[in-house]
């Protein structure tokens, strides 16, 4: 293998590969980068069993690139040693060649390495075929569909299901769900493919925001086993989660006794001020609501002391209701809208309640209350 | 105890005083902050035992500061609620009333707080009377003092007494030394006072440099036990380090048997790029100087690879050497100058080497140099 190219560019797909990288891997190969260097294009594989990343660089997909390759074969690199040479080496182009069995010649202008790296015959073989339902999207698009549900997703492992994001399409559209079993998110859009039911780990979301940053179309396939979001240059893949995620439609109230409107960011601020005041390590805020201008806002602990804030509400509907709940989990929710208002749906008190936006519920928030003895 | 007073200017005065907080104090009333407030004045201390802030908040130091007292008292409050509390209040103006015993109240425009306290009997009781040896020093100068020195002190506690930076005064200069016995860093300044010879702990230098960032006079008054770092608002306090600080001056030699010349950023810049290269976690690096033209930088690990540069320096006087030193060090030193060149004068390939400006040695860095079997 004998290549060279520019170092600006290699840099950036390194930065995107390496994302897939755990660097505790179990699995020695896997904490390094596997190049491999065909007649015109190299090829980058990255992966830490769940999430694999593999990207295509060539000069007539990034004219920039100043790939030229003397030699094919392949290599598989530390990752961190890799990014620390191209992101420091002394020119603009970076040269590679495997100089002795996985003896690797890295030269700039005035500096040179050799480095131990590693056969590419102990690289792990991923699978990387695609699967057959397919759909694209607008990276912008899926960006909000993570951000809207991952965060309700659980952390811990209870139920491993959980801690992933369900993407359910009917063939008309795709309804995706996080919940925690105290909280729930769920964003809906219409986007046509067959119909399908999977749960996608929450780590596996993350990175695809961060790779799919810009306005561009991501081609999403999937099949009971994996899921794969590429576009010309990149494709990351993931596992899913096994198990069978929660029937969450019954849990949705449809019809509400009681109807607020509030200024979103007024909630927000209230809500913030009182989140140092916690019991047990949470923050339980109570609401007391009359009428629109008599929202009351309340939050108690016997060991640091008490919060009180009176809100306008834009408008209340319903009669009086009295309802506690976990602060963090509304701060969370409420952070996730950019309308003005919001608009939240009781039922009653101890049965959970929803937040949308005042005239669309393409998103749709609840939380569970909680009882408290104030 | 009832005042009230700018939100903004006390919530930048807490930020400042917090910096002496230990958020796990042992001492329960060490991670409050005590606040006395007295006819015309409000005083604020903090305290971590081995730091400690006090400051003076008066509308004639500060026209802008809105402090209004309607009672007198005193009263310790937990410094993370209370700047929480500021920070977020709905006003410009806070109002703060101790209500019963120890509970305070804190009101904004609606937003109010209930707090429990800690009774101000239970903070220690803090000796803040004023050493006699006295000196003033701009803080740009005691900024760059403690930059320069800082780094070069110990991590380990193995010997207490290099945790921190030595200051020497003869009378006409003052001499500040950083050493962790493996090098050293010694700044040098005209500073007129009576003649001293104290170790001030690194952290407590760390907190001056945070808290007299801007171009002002500091007032510097010690003795044997302790120092303190004043202007007209915030004075910090810090008990010394015991023990005796090591004779450097006998370590820094004065004749050289050869002497390079060579531009800063080019060798700092080859060193980092060798940096990662590490045999048992610490970078090696072999230096071989045979004329201004051929200085060959290299770096090898059994396990990594191998690291090799060609570089010019701008002159070499004297017999060839090949000397061998930790690449980190020799980053720091590098990284404290500011000039195009730096001046490194070897004595022998097992003998400390000395790093200067080109025609300054008010700034002096040294290095042991390491045995290698490359």
């Amino acid at each position: 293998m004998n290549f060279q190219i520019s170092r600006d560019k290699f840099y950036n797909a390194l930065t995107i590969a390496s994302r897939a990288i755990s660097s505790n891997s179990p699995v020695p190969a896997l904490t390094g980068i596997l190049i491999t260097a065909s007649d015109n294009e190299l090829l980058l594989t990255a992966s830490n069993a769940v999430i694999s990343i593999q990207m295509t660089l060539s000069n007539e997909k990034d004219p920039d690139l100043g790939l030229s390759i003397s030699g094919e074969g392949s290599i598989v690199i530390e990752s961190r040693f890799l990014m620390d040479i191209v992101k420091k080496i002394d020119s603009d182009q970076i040269k590679i060649e495997i100089i002795d069995g996985t003896l690797t010649h890295f030269e700039g202008n005035k500096a040179e390495y050799k480095i131990n790296c590693i056969r590419p015959e102990d690289y792990p073989s991923i699978d990387f075929s695609e699967p057959s339902t397919k759909f694209e999207i607008n990276s912008g698009t899926l960006n909000e569909f993570i951000t809207q549900t991952v965060f309700a997703a659980a952390v811990k492992e209870t139920r491993p299901v959980l801690t992933g994001v369900n993407f359910n399409s009917d063939g008309k559209e795709i309804v995706c769900t996080g919940t925690d079993s105290y909280r729930l998110s769920r964003r809906t859009a219409p986007i046509a493919s067959d119909p399908f039911m999977i749960t996608v780990p929450s780590k596996t979301l993350n990175e695809v925001k961060n790779i799919f940053a810009e306005d561009q179309t991501v081609k999403v396939a999937l099949n009971d086993k994996k899921i794969q979001f590429s576009n010309d240059k990149v494709m990351l893949q993931s596992t899913l989660l096994e198990g069978d995620f929660p029937d969450t439609n019954r849990l949705i109230p449809n019809d509400f006794t009681r109807t607020m409107l509030i200024n979103r960011t007024v909630l927000l601020d209230a809500l913030d001020r009182a989140a140092f005041i916690k019991t047990d390590n949470i923050s339980t805020m109570n609401l007391q609501m009359t009428g629109a201008d008599d929202i009351s806002l309340s939050n108690r602990s016997q060991e640091i002391g008490e919060f009180h804030e009176v809100l306008n509400a834009v408008s209340y509907e319903g009669d009086p209701l009295d309802i506690s709940f976990s602060g963090q989990y509304m701060m969370d929710a409420l952070r996730i809208f950019k309308g003005e208002n919001v608009k939240i749906s009781f039922t009653g008190v101890m049965k959970p309640f929803i937040i949308t936006e005042e005239d669309d519920s393409s998103v749709i928030e609840l939380i569970l209350p909680v009882r408290t003895y104030m």
